[in-house]
């Protein structure tokens, strides 16, 4: 495995935030990550980690500059990763518009060129980073998922497609049904190519609507009602759909008022994290 | 008064974020403010009102997306108001550092050209600012200031050059002795001439030394010991110095590990913030 080189370190709520980078095989390019981890977090006590997917056009930085999560995660001794919402380079494919390419890898495996050189999101996510991490951090296998819009689409497949991975997920805004939003087709053409079977193989309407028992998981969204692209890319609603066809055990939260952006994150993040924590510590 | 534009609105821990725009004519340009009121402000329930000034290079937008301020702001019933860190326009002053005209106007009236047409941040921040806000806002005329680097030397010289107009004034890693550090004695140079007196008169240390009675407001400054500026341009050992000599009310306190960043500040904005509400409520 290639080395870990720390890029940033800040001391907060008592603990640490640290960014590093190292050479991704699943990604096939240099890549960069965020981590908090909680006060007393050491090889003699170590801590459970919860993934943040951010959406569009993020980096590892957003979510930990805006999300004001460290404060709870301290308290409740949870570590948080944040990786980047796509490979990186000037050798990887690119595209551009913000909903394509470098920042828009959309959690998937890409099966089509010039995509499938570098973009193996999935396969980065579920097990390259988490075997980095509990390498060379003082964390346990309890793992928890989150993510907000793109990266709560990302949350919630990720979570369907490894049972057993995730202990819990949440997502803020996510893009519930890919497959019939232009964010979803347009990424899922180029990535994935014609074959819309597969694509459904990534969209979490589609498969929580046929979820068995073991794929079922503790779920919490959170969406604002204010939200400019709650109708045309979000669609709530078939989560909800999907959930009471299976049984799947969700719980869509509605918030009057709240828009896209950080601030509705910030303001309902401390429910997130003890959602996840009394699934993680249970 | 020219028209107050609203920018952006969020909501945000069941109050709001927003931003606006309006002519100044302090400044003689455009300017943008940001603004948080808590949930339950109203021309029945006015609140009172925290400025923050940031630090060079900032806008109206670090405070409010990084600090995590919102969520104490809005158990305690506290507005918060977030400045511009200068005017700002194609026909305003400017220098091509960053230490130096727009980002950087040190909160101070410049009597020098070409500065002196634009940068009355003085005048803006302690008159012009406070009267939009009380007459458009349900807010009372309590009033406490903050900030954090140039914006904690802002805070500390206009609560000591306006005695009675800030009921508690408090500091992340201030500039505390301008005359004295690269960063101060650039910016006065331009905006205050050769005149070293008048350096004096905006310099936290010299005017705190000094503090009468009638100038004492409660004071707390937060440091931390890894910052990487503490030496060179902080140097928060004159505030104890003339703070003991003039008996002066000032709380110092010192964090090992935390540095210069919104990491050190988000992880002790609630304590800045009790402390401003039981001032500002007794």
């Amino acid at each position: 495995m290639s080395t870990l080189t720390e890029i940033s370190r800040q001391r907060s709520f008592g603990g640490w935030h640290a960014q590093y980078a190292y050479d991704s095989e699943a990604l096939n390019s240099r890549t960069r990550f965020a981590i908090f981890l909680p006060p007393g977090a050491s090889q003699a006590n170590p801590v459970p980690v919860l993934y943040w997917l951010s959406g569009l056009t993020c980096t590892d930085e957003n979510f930990m500059q805006k999300a004001a999560a460290q404060r709870v995660a301290a308290e409740l001794g949870l570590a948080i990763v944040a990786p980047d919402t796509s490979p990186r380079g000037e050798d990887v494919a690119d595209n551009h518009d913000y909903d394509l390419g470098q920042g828009a890898g959309f959690y998937l495996n890409a099966t089509e060129p010039p995509w499938q050189a570098h973009y193996q999101m999935e396969r980065f996510v579920t097990e390259e980073l988490p075997a980095r991490i509990e390498a060379h951090f003082p964390v346990t296998d309890r793992r928890a998922i989150a993510g907000h819009s793109m990266g709560g689409h990302g949350a919630l497949v990720l979570s369907l497609r490894h049972p057993g991975r995730y202990r819990s997920v949440s997502a803020f805004s996510p893009i519930t049904h890919p497959v019939a939003v232009p964010w979803g087709q347009k990424a899922f053409s180029a990535y994935l190519g014609a074959d819309r079977d597969r694509w459904q193989q990534y969209d979490a309407a589609c498969l929580m609507r046929k979820a068995t028992p073991d794929q079922h998981c503790p779920t919490l969204v959170s969406q604002g009602l204010a939200d400019e692209f709650l109708n045309s890319q979000l669609q709530p609603w078939h989560l909800t759909e999907a959930a009471g066809h299976s049984g799947y055990p969700l719980t869509l939260e509605q918030h009057p008022d709240y828009d896209h952006s950080y601030y509705f994150i910030a303001s309902f993040i401390e429910q997130h994290l003890r959602f996840h924590q009394e699934v993680l510590s249970a």
